[in-house]
C-alpha cells in the first residue's frame, strides 16, 4: 500500500456529480487495476484480481454441480475458420488482432487471436463427437480474448479481457435451449445472491443477439447513471455452426444429424457492475460474499496498552482467517480514523474497532461500510456471530441495490414519454409493449438514442406497441448502455 | 468416452519399444490432449485439464502460504520493450509471434505477444514502487505464452502453453536470492510429493541459465528413456531488468536504489513428465496425489443380483465422493475385464471391485494401478482406510519413480567414459567434476552429444575436471534432453 493513499481518497471526485471520473479513480486508487503501456490492455492488481478469482470459485462451483469440465483450446483461430459462419465472421471480422508473422517469418495464412472460441471448438467438436453416446458435450474454458477497440475503459470494455466461455453440444432442440435457460439462471443467480447486483433477465432482440446465435439471453445490470450494462450472456446457437462446421451425430436410429450447441460466458467486464453499484462518494464497497477482504481489524493502541490490545488483535485476526478473509492494519504512525477513511475506500465490508476499553469490557465495536453507527460485540460471541453479521451486510446491499433498480424502471407508452422520462431525469429501464418486428424495435431506439435490452421473459402486458400501435402482449425493454 | 476406445488399448505401442509413438499414443487415447488444427498448439482436454486445475489448487496454496498474489497482465507486449534488456531480448526474439494488424489497421508498433512477461511487468513496477516500504513485491500470473516452436510435441513443447510466472521485487540481493531458492524448493518438493516425480535440483551454468537473468536454477526430471526434462527453473535476475526499466526505491537512509528482482515458473509441459515417469504398456498411470480420478468403482453384476450390487455401490460412490475424486462405470453391456483394462489405460490409481460374492462378504476388491493382486477390504472400514491406501499407492509410485532415477546416474570422470556409458547402454544423468569454466561445461557437452542440465547445490566431490583435468569439488550432471 502506497504512504500517500489516504491522499488519494481527496481526490476521488463525488459519484454523484460525475460517475465517470469517480469511477476511474477509485479503481486506480483502490490498486484494482491500472492502465498498461498498450493502449486498451489493462492490468489487474492483485486486489482485483482476487475479486475475479473470487468469481471463478463461485462459478466452477456451479458448472461443476450441472456437470460441466473446464479445458482449454488455442489462442490462435486460423483466419478461415471465422469465415466458416456467415454471421459470425460480419460480427467479430472488424474486431480481431492478426498475428502475420511467427518465428521471424511471415505466415502464409494469418492466426486470429481468438475473439471468441466459436469457430476453432467446433472443429475440434466435429472430430470428437461421432454417436449420440457422445452427447451432451458439456464443456467450458477460462481464458484471455482479444477484441479490438476503439475507446476503452478500465473493466468495462478493454482490448483484452478474461473470461469463461461455455460450449456445450446436444441431441436435441429442447436440451440446448434447456441449458441456455440453465446457464443464464446461474448466472443471474449469481449476480444477484454473490455480486449483489440484481438483474433485469431476457431475450436480446434479433438486432441485438451474438454474431451466429439462433438466440441470445442477457442478463442486464443498471448503474447509478442509469445506464444499462450488459453482463453476461446465454447463447442459443441451434445447428448454425454445426451445419458450418459439420458437426454430425449417429442418431439411435441410425440416422446422422447435427448436434444442437449453446454458449455462455461472463467477463471481467462484470467487475465494473460490481463497482459501479456499490461504491459511494468515499470509495470502493463490495458485498462481503465476493470482497477481497471481508473484515478488517484496527487494533487502537496508546503507549503502554499496546501489548494487551495487539495480542488480542491478532488472536482474533488468526481465528476469523480460518474462515474469513481478514487483514489487520497495525501499523504505527497512523491514526485510527485515517485507517478507517483508507479501508472505506479499499471498500472492506466489516470494520472490527478494538482499543483497550473494548478490551476492558472484553467487546469489539464493529461498523458495516454501508451502514449507520456502531456497534459493541462480546469478543465471546463474535465468531460465533460472524456468518450472521456478514449476511446482514450483504443483505443491506442487496436491498440498497434493489431498491435503485426497482424504482429505475419506467412504463413508457412511446417514444415521446421516454424522451419526457429522459427530460425530467428519470434514467433507466423504458419498459415498453412491443410487437415483436425488428423495424419497431430499432424505430423506438433510433427516436430515443437507446438500445433495445431485452425482451421480458416472465412478465406480459396488455397494450400497444409503443412504436407502430399494434396490439400485443409482449414487453421489450430499452436504456442506455455501456 | 468413445465406445471404440478400448480397441485403442490395443493400439498402444510398447512403452519399453518406442517411447516417442507409446507418449502419443496415450495422451490421445487418455484423451488428455488433441492437436488443434494451428500448427504447434494443442487441445487440453477436461481429463488432461483436471491435471492442470490439480498443479494450480496445489502450487496456489504454497503460493499463498509464502505471501505471494495472483495478479494478471497484458497479452501483448510493445516490440521496444523486449528489447531493452539486451541478453532477454537475443533470447526470445527469434521465437516471438507479432501481431501485426489490429482492428482492420496496420500497426504502428507490432505488439508480441508475451513470450515471458519480464518486460510488461516491470514497467508496472517502476510505477508501482517508491519506497522501502513498498518492498517486497510478490506477484503470480497465471497465463498463456507463446514461443514460436520449429517441432512441437504434446506438452513437452507447444506453440501456446499455459503456465504460472512468479515475479518478486526485494530491498537487498540477499532477499532475492532467498525468494529464488524458497521457489526452487517448492517446485521440488512439490514435484517430489506430489507427483511423485523425483528432480535433480541445481544452478544452470552460464550458457544455460535464462536470457536476462543473473542465475538460474533448475528442476530436472529423468525420462524413462534416459533423457533429462527441465521441468521448472527460478531466476534470480540481480538487477538487470531493474537497471533496463528504472525499478527504483527510495531507501530507508533516504538514497535510491535499484530493486533486486527474481521470476519463476512452472508450465503444463510438467504435464509430460508426470505421463512419461508413471505410465506404462497398459496406458496411463497417476499417482492419487495428482490423478483427476482417484478411485473407479466397478459394480459387477450378474442377472438379479444388479440392483443390490448397484444400490450399494452407489452408496460408496457418494460416501467417498465427499472427500475423493471417484467415477463409476455402471454402463451395461460391457464386461468388468473390458472396464477394468479401460480404467487402466486412464491411469486411475485405485479400482474397486464390488460382486454379489463381495456384497454377500460385507467387503469390497481392490487394487491398485501399478501394484500387484487383489485385497479385500470390509464395506465397513473402507472409508476410514481410504487415506493410508491412497497414501501406500503414492509412495509407491514414487519409490518406483526413486528406484529409476537413483540407478540412472552415472559417474564419469570424462567424455569418453561418458561415451562409454552410452555405448553400452547406460543412459541418464552423467555425473562429473567440473572446473567451472564455461569452456569445460561445453567442451564436454559437444564431445558427448549431451548438454550440462545443473550444478549440484548439496554435494561436493574432490577430482579433477572432466574435461580440462583441473583440481576441482564442484559437481556439474549432463544428460541428453528434452
Amino acid at each position: 500500500m502506497k504512504e500517500n493513499s489516504n491522499d488519494f481518497v481527496k481526490e476521488i471526485p463525488k459519484k454523484s456529480e460525475n460517475i465517470s471520473d469517480w469511477y476511474t479513480a477509485v479503481i486506480l486508487k483502490g490498486e484494482l487495476a491500472d492502465y498498461s503501456p498498450v493502449r486498451g490492455c489493462m492490468v489487474i492488481r492483485p486486489y482485483g484480481f482476487a475479486i475475479w478469482e473470487g468469481i471463478q470459485n463461485h462459478l466452477n462451483k456451479e458448472f461443476a454441480r450441472t456437470g460441466h469440465k473446464n479445458a482449454y483450446f488455442p489462442l490462435f483461430i486460423p483466419e478461415s475458420f471465422l469465415k466458416k459462419e456467415a454471421e459470425h465472421v460480419e460480427g467479430f471480422a472488424p474486431q480481431v488482432a492478426l498475428v502475420t508473422k511467427g518465428g521471424g517469418e511471415v505466415l502464409s495464412e494469418p492466426l486470429v487471436v481468438r475473439p471468441t472460441s466459436e469457430s476453432i471448438i467446433c472443429s475440434m467438436y466435429s472430430k470428437w463427437i461421432r454417436s449420440y453416446r457422445d452427447l451432451p458435450v458439456l464443456i467450458n474454458q477460462w481464458c484471455n480474448v482479444v477484441r479490438w477497440e476503439k475507446s476503452t475503459r478500465l473493466f468495462l470494455r478493454s482490448m483484452e479481457f478474461l473470461w469463461q466461455e461455455g460450449h456445450t453440444a446436444h441431441r436435441t432442440a429442447e436440451d440446448a435451449e434447456a441449458e441456455t435457460l440453465q446457464m443464464l439462471d446461474i448466472y443471474n443467480k449469481f449476480a444477484q445472491d454473490v455480486l449483489a447486483v440484481p438483474m433485469l433477465c431476457g431475450r436480446k432482440t434479433e438486432g441485438e443477439k451474438f454474431a451466429g446465435a439462433h438466440h441470445t439471453y442477457t442478463i442486464e445490470a443498471l448503474m447509478p447513471d442509469g445506464q444499462a450494462l450488459q453482463s453476461g450472456t446465454s447463447h442459443n446457437l441451434g445447428q448454425h455452426f454445426a451445419e458450418a462446421f459439420d458437426i454430425k451425430f449417429l442418431d439411435a436410429d441410425n440416422i446422422e444429424r447435427y448436434v444442437y450447441q449453446t454458449s455462455w460466458g461472463i467477463s471481467t467486464r462484470i467487475m465494473g457492475a460490481i463497482i459501479m453499484t456499490h461504491g459511494d462518494d468515499r470509495g470502493l464497497a463490495f458485498p462481503p460474499a465476493i470482497a477481497p477482504t471481508q473484515i478488517v481489524i484496527v487494533p487502537i493502541f496508546y503507549g503502554e496498552d499496546k501489548t494487551a490490545v495487539l495480542d488480542k488483535a491478532y488472536e482474533l485476526k488468526k481465528n476469523l482467517s480460518a474462515k474469513y478473509r481478514v487483514e489487520i492494519d497495525d501499523r504505527d504512525g497512523f491514526k485510527p480514523g485515517w485507517k478507517f477513511n483508507e479501508w472505506e475506500m479499499k471498500g472492506v465490508p466489516l470494520r472490527i474497532e478494538l482499543g483497550p476499553k473494548d478490551l476492558e469490557k472484553n467487546q469489539v465495536t464493529i461498523s458495516s461500510r454501508i451502514g449507520q453507527g456502531k456497534k459493541q460485540v462480546s469478543l465471546d460471541e463474535i465468531e460465533g456471530k460472524m456468518d450472521g453479521i456478514l449476511q446482514e451486510i450483504q443483505d443491506e446491499f442487496l436491498a440498497r441495490a434493489l431498491q435503485y433498480r426497482d424504482t429505475h424502471i419506467f412504463n413508457a407508452a412511446n417514444a415521446d414519454e421516454i424522451l419526457k422520462h429522459m427530460e425530467e431525469g428519470r434514467k433507466g429501464f423504458y419498459k415498453t409493449v412491443w410487437c415483436g418486428s425488428e423495424e419497431c424495435a430499432d424505430g423506438l431506439a433510433d427516436a430515443t438514442k437507446t438500445t433495445p435490452r431485452c425482451i421480458s421473459m416472465d412478465e406480459e402486458s396488455s397494450g400497444k406497441c409503443a412504436y407502430c400501435g399494434k396490439e400485443s402482449e409482449q414487453i421489450l425493454y430499452f436504456a442506455r448502455a455501456y
